[in-house]
Formats: structure tokens, C-alpha cells, sequence
């Protein structure tokens, strides 16, 4: 760890509001969306706006799709917290986890007291076509970019290897869907609402008719969608919660933080089915939180395409490789199993509105964790760990979050 | 202060390491210009690229201009500080400062210690119109964008009402490019290194032939070109230098810190002319370092167009509102001056690659608190206190920073 990176924090720092709009196709603006979402974070902390010091907005593209540059200034302005402090971070689809860590290093730095976090986007705002050219800009700009490899093409490459390796079959890939489809189902702000079967997945007339090869053998069902969407959280010192935040709903504490970068090209890595990101990042988080993956009571994994919630499962520390598609074939990872696993139905059926993906995952944590999930809450009582990856690009960045109810 | 920012950091934090890449029309690809200035900072500090813990990229348009997302993990893979942390800041051309704050805070918070600041922008990858519509993008969405606001064109406006408020003539308003000119041309990495005279801006064959409205009273040469270019900075904590960088060349502290957001549209400010966002961070870097603006040995301001540096001049606190152009006119800001404004050309000649330029401004403060500048060093000897300001969009955000040579 030494040289590295991933020390004990100056100030200890808590999450004290939430708040996420639904996910999907939007007929709000990108402005509107992160508004609302930090509105409810605000109300939900009993903070007034008044005393908001800064504000770090996770945002990908809206420079490029919603023609803003200085999206958090315009934000700021929105919602009336001027004079605060105002920056984007750009991290791909790992915005909001980097944003989130800006926030907290802010805070625990002594600078700044009460920190407004709001990660957003509105994907919608182009074709789909102009979407996929947008989110393939992730690449690499010399050896993937300009021969058209996007996303899915190279998860596809990713999940073929992947399941050759492990020996996972299409049914096993599929488990992931139909939990994370029969998470999102009960989750009133998720982008995919409805349940799945083995049959409609795999071989049904559904299955024909709905479910085509993206890039083999990832289906349709293994994609996330093409979400508009935006989450907040609000943050403070833990020192100074009793004068700030007297009347606090469970506070919770960022115990842990990790983040870490991989060769940018996929076909560059010495093994190019490990996430050595992903690996790298929890291990940081978790010692900084001095615990063990084992302690972990539930997480939200960046399940952009199905099989990288496999593949996580196992760089993180929570199964062997090898054994991860065995756990989801156990049900350990279901709302009522010893690790629940996207219980909000991940990125796969909440969606993926780049920016807001890393924070929302933060806000559904805190859900979990304040026991206030409602018909996706965990089945375990009184968790007390949690813990979220967000994936930048094709895995060449990753930021891991470990949560804790004990301040 | 109190409520919004603008306390103590827990940890002092000192710049070791300077590198920057000259400014103007560059054959270099975007990485390649940044991996150069963050290359030479490293050999500056004497520090090996391995210890780099992470990486704060000061970028505006990689995404619509270049075609690159996550380009601090680009930027990694390149540099080879694989697996440090990396994350783009955002916060238009004060992308730089705010980088900048976002690694300061970082090593602040006692999470990082080795951290590398890298701003840049290949501006000159587009075409000029399509340079000018990306700047766009700056206004306000709603309120300035879709009629076609421009830049220069609210430049031109608010330096209409205020050369008429302050009673600025037209040869006053040429003092700014005739003084940063005459810096810019000693400056080797500068864009624009030809010296003017007060004729050639304002009356004589060369002004007419050259120097035409752009939007008036502005002229071309009261105008930043559009620039490539990058600028980098390593930061470590100060009570690890005798440990880190043994022999590193004059550390120069962070002393202050302050950044503020204003009303984003320019016509909702209850005063058009004032850049409150300027006056505020402003006070806040100095209440924060404990200094007052006439401690001030050496100031870079965002000079993007002349006039915006008599105004800031007036809100920072060096002249009362109404002298700024009397001071300039009176040459106490030339090199040679009581309190040398842009010694290094600013951004009217240094140029205005917009992700690079705040990070470029610390850099020259540091050449000049080093004494190091060389032709374009400033007369008074053993400067102690650098002062720059950093200004997002049309000053609806401000960064500002303190740097001070006694740790």
C-alpha cells in the first residue's frame, strides 16, 4: 500500500442526505434532474442550501450531449448555493465514485464542512447511435477508438474469454439478469421494471424475439440500458455532526476508499480477463477500513454488462476465482442471501446514467444500510457494511467504496 | 468565512516540481503534450514516476474535441504511473486552478501524498468556429447559448459598460496588451511573442491591417489566441520533503486557497461589471494564508480579454475600484513594477489552452518565486508571495490561489 496511496484520512467523513431521481428516459433536463435529486439530498439532511461550501458534480458527456461546459457552476446557480465552490469530475462511468472521493478528501482536509455531491447525466438527449460513438470515446484513442470497437463489442471479447476459462454457461451468465431484473422490479426509481424467467432469457419465444445477440454471447438482457438520471449525497465531518446535523437519520461513515488505473487498452493487459483495477481498489478501501471483504453485508458491483458482476465478485474477495457464478448459481447473492449482491437491481435493470451511476450506488448503500429500502430491502437485519466498485472505462479505472453504520 | 470554506488544511502541502510545454499551434497529440509537462515536472521534483499516487487532470474538452474520455486514465497509461489514482477535473478554463485545489485538498486530507497536476487542451484540433461554439458552451444554457452569445461577444459588453463607468480610454484599455506582449515576448514558451508598440495596437498601418474589432470596444489584440498546450505540477506534503525530495529546488507553498461561483447568466448579476466570484475566492485564499493582497510580490490574472485584467485587479484588492488603469498606466504592474501583473505574458500572449491555463499560471508563479524566469523575471528581488486567479465561463467561477516561499 505504502507509496500508493490509501492512508488514514485527517477527519473522519459521514453521509448524512440522500437522494436519487427515477431512472430512465427522462422528459426532464440535465440541469432539472440533478436538481431535484440534490433537493432531496438537502431535505433529506435537514441541511439548509445556505450552508452548502462545495459542490463536486460527476458528469461524462454534457460538454459533449447537452452543449454545458461548467456544468457545476450552472448547477450551483440552479440551486441557489452561490457562493459555494463548484467542480465537475470526469472519470467515464466512474464520475460518481471519483466525485464521491473528491468530496470526502475535501472534507476530511479540513477545507471544507458541508460538501454537496451530485453525479448526473441525460444520455437520452442523443441517438442512440451518437451514445454508443459518446461512451466509446472511453477507448483507447489510438489502438480501439478509430476501429470502431465500442462498449459492448470489447465486453463481448471480455465475456467470451471469461466464460471459456471459468467453464460458465449461458445459464449461469443469465442468472445475473434475472436477479438483478427481479431486484429492479421492487425499486420504484429503477430504469427496467420487469421481472425475468430462465425461459424468457434463454430460449422462449421472448427469448427470439427479445433478446438478440449484442456482441456473442452477451444478449440484449446482459446490457444495461441507455438511462437519463441523476443522485446526490450530502456530507459532513463526523466531528462536527452534533452542531450540523442534530437530528440526523443514521449517519453513515466512508470508512474506506480506493481507487487504482490499468493499461487503457484491453488487449495491453497481461491477462486481459483480470480486472486488476477492480482488485487493486478494494483492497485499498478495505484496508483503509481495516476489514475484510468477508465483512461485507451487501454491495453494489458495476454490472454495465452481466458478466462483469461475476468478475468482480471474485477481484473484490468475495469468491474465489471460479466461483462466482457458483455463488449466484447458490443464491448466496439474492436480497435474502449471505451476500446480497445488487439488490437495487444494479446498473443492469436501475440503469446507467454515467455520471449519476457511482453516486447512486453510494445512495442505495445508505438505503441498505438506514434499513429504509422497502420491497428491496436486505433480508440480513441490521447491516452494518457496505461496499460499491464503479468502473471507468473498460475497467482502466476503478473506484471502490466501503461503508460503515459504526461512526 | 465561516460556513463556506476557507479553513485550515490539516496537512501543509508544497509544489516541487514544475513542467510546461510551450504554448501556440502544437504538432502534438493531446496526450503527447501533457505527458511532456507532467514528464518534466517529475524530473524537476527528482521524483520517480513510481511513487505518483495519483493524478488530476485539468481538461474542458477532451470529450467533444479529441475524442477522449477518461483522459486522466489515457494519461496514466501513457506516463506509466499505472496503478495511481486518476480523475479529470472540470471547471472550464478554471479547470486548471480547480485541479489544481482537487490535489492540494488530496495530500491536505493525509490520503495521498505524491500527487501530479497535469492541465491541457489541444484547442486547435477543431476548427475556430467550432472552437468558438465548445467556448460557448460556457453560457448559460437557457439564457445566453441559444442566441448565439459568444465569448468575446460578453467580453465586448461588459468591457462597453465598464471602460464607460471606470472612464477608460482606448489607449488605457491597449496598456494591457502592450505590457503582457512585452512579457510574453521574453517568454520562450509563450504563444504570441512579438512586442507591440501603443501605435501599431491603436492607429497606425499595423493596427488597421491587424488589429480589428471583434466585438467592440474589443479589439484582436485585447484577445487570448487559441492555444495547445500543457502545464503540470507535483505537490507532496511538506512534512515529507526531507523524507521525498531531499534535494528539491525551493519548495514553494500553498498558502491559500479560495474558490466562489456567481449568478451564471452575466445579465442576472445585480452588477454586471463586478466579478464577485473573483473578490471572494480571492479573500478567501488570503484569509486563508493569513496575508493581505498588498503582501503581494508577483500576480498572474486571467487576462482572457485586456480588460478583465484592470477588473480583477480592482476585486482581488491590489488597486481601489477606479485605479486599476490608473495603476497600469502608471507601470506599477510592469516587471519592473511594485507589483508585476503577468510577467509571463498571460493568457492575452502566454496563450489560453483552456484546461491548461491555471496550472500554467502556478507554474509561472513558481518560476518567479525560484527566481528562475530569466528574461522575463521580475526586478524586485527574493519575491515571497505569488497571488494567481483562475476564472471558469465568464466568471460565474473563480479559483484563486496563494503560494508563499516560506514553508
Amino acid at each position: 500500500m505504502s507509496g500508493r496511496g490509501g492512508r488514514r484520512l485527517a477527519r473522519e467523513v459521514a453521509i448524512v442526505g440522500i437522494g436519487a431521481t427515477p431512472f430512465g428516459r427522462s422528459p426532464w433536463s440535465l440541469l432539472k434532474l440533478m436538481a431535484e435529486a440534490s433537493h432531496e439530498a438537502l431535505v433529506d439532511a435537514g441541511i439548509e442550501r445556505e450552508r452548502v461550501e462545495a459542490l463536486y458534480v460527476a458528469n461524462m458527456g454534457s460538454v459533449r450531449n447537452n452543449r454545458m461546459a461548467g456544468l457545476a457552476s450552472a448547477l450551483a446557480d440552479r440551486l441557489g448555493v452561490l457562493p459555494a465552490a463548484a467542480d465537475t469530475v470526469e472519470n467515464g462511468p466512474a464520475s460518481g465514485g471519483s466525485a464521491l472521493k473528491a468530496g470526502v478528501l475535501a472534507v476530511a482536509s479540513g477545507y471544507h464542512d458541508v460538501v454537496l455531491v451530485c453525479g448526473g447525466e441525460r444520455m437520452r438527449e442523443v441517438s442512440g447511435l451518437e451514445a454508443t460513438e459518446f461512451v466509446s470515446t472511453l477507448g483507447h484513442r489510438y489502438a480501439e477508438y478509430p476501429y470502431g470497437v465500442t462498449l459492448p463489442a470489447l465486453a463481448g471479447l471480455f465475456a467470451r474469454l471469461f466464460c471459456a476459462e471459468r467453464g460458465i454457461s449461458p445459464e449461469q451468465l443469465a442468472r445475473v439478469a434475472l436477479k438483478n431484473h427481479d431486484n429492479g422490479a421492487r425499486n420504484r426509481r429503477a430504469h427496467l421494471r420487469r421481472a425475468l424467467t430462465l425461459e424468457g432469457i434463454l430460449s422462449g419465444p421472448e427469448a427470439l424475439q427479445n433478446n438478440p445477440l449484442v456482441a456473442e454471447p452477451l444478449r440484449l438482457y446482459d446490457c444495461c440500458p441507455v438511462s437519463d438520471g441523476a443522485a446526490a449525497l450530502l456530507l459532513l465531518p463526523v466531528e462536527a455532526l452534533t452542531e450540523l446535523a442534530p437530528d440526523v437519520n443514521t449517519p453513515v461513515r466512508v470508512a474506506g476508499l480506493g481507487q487504482a488505473t490499468a493499461p487503457h487498452a484491453v488487449h495491453a493487459r497481461p491477462d486481459p480477463i483480470r480486472l486488476t483495477s477492480v482488485a487493486r481498489s478494494a483492497e485499498l478501501a478495505f484496508a483503509q477500513a481495516g476489514l475484510r471483504p468477508r465483512d461485507t453485508d451487501v454491495a453494489e458491483l458495476h454490472d454495465a454488462f452481466s458478466v462483469l458482476e461475476i468478475a468482480e465478485s471474485e477481484e473484490v474477495g468475495f469468491f474465489e476465482p471460479g466461483d462466482g457464478h457458483l455463488a449466484l448459481e447458490r443464491d448466496e447473492t439474492t436480497r435474502d442471501g449471505a451476500l446480497p449482491i445488487n439488490p437495487s437491481g444494479g446498473l443492469k435493470a436501475r440503469g446507467h446514467p454515467v455520471g449519476a451511476t457511482g453516486v447512486s450506488q453510494i445512495v442505495e448503500l445508505v438505503r441498505q444500510l438506514r434499513e429504509e429500502a422497502g420491497p428491496y430491502q436486505i433480508a440480513k437485519s441490521a447491516p452494518q457494511v457496505g461496499f460499491a466498485v464503479n468502473l471507468g472505462g473498460f475497467a482502466n479505472n476503478a473506484v471502490a467504496t466501503v461503508l460503515s453504520r459504526s461512526l
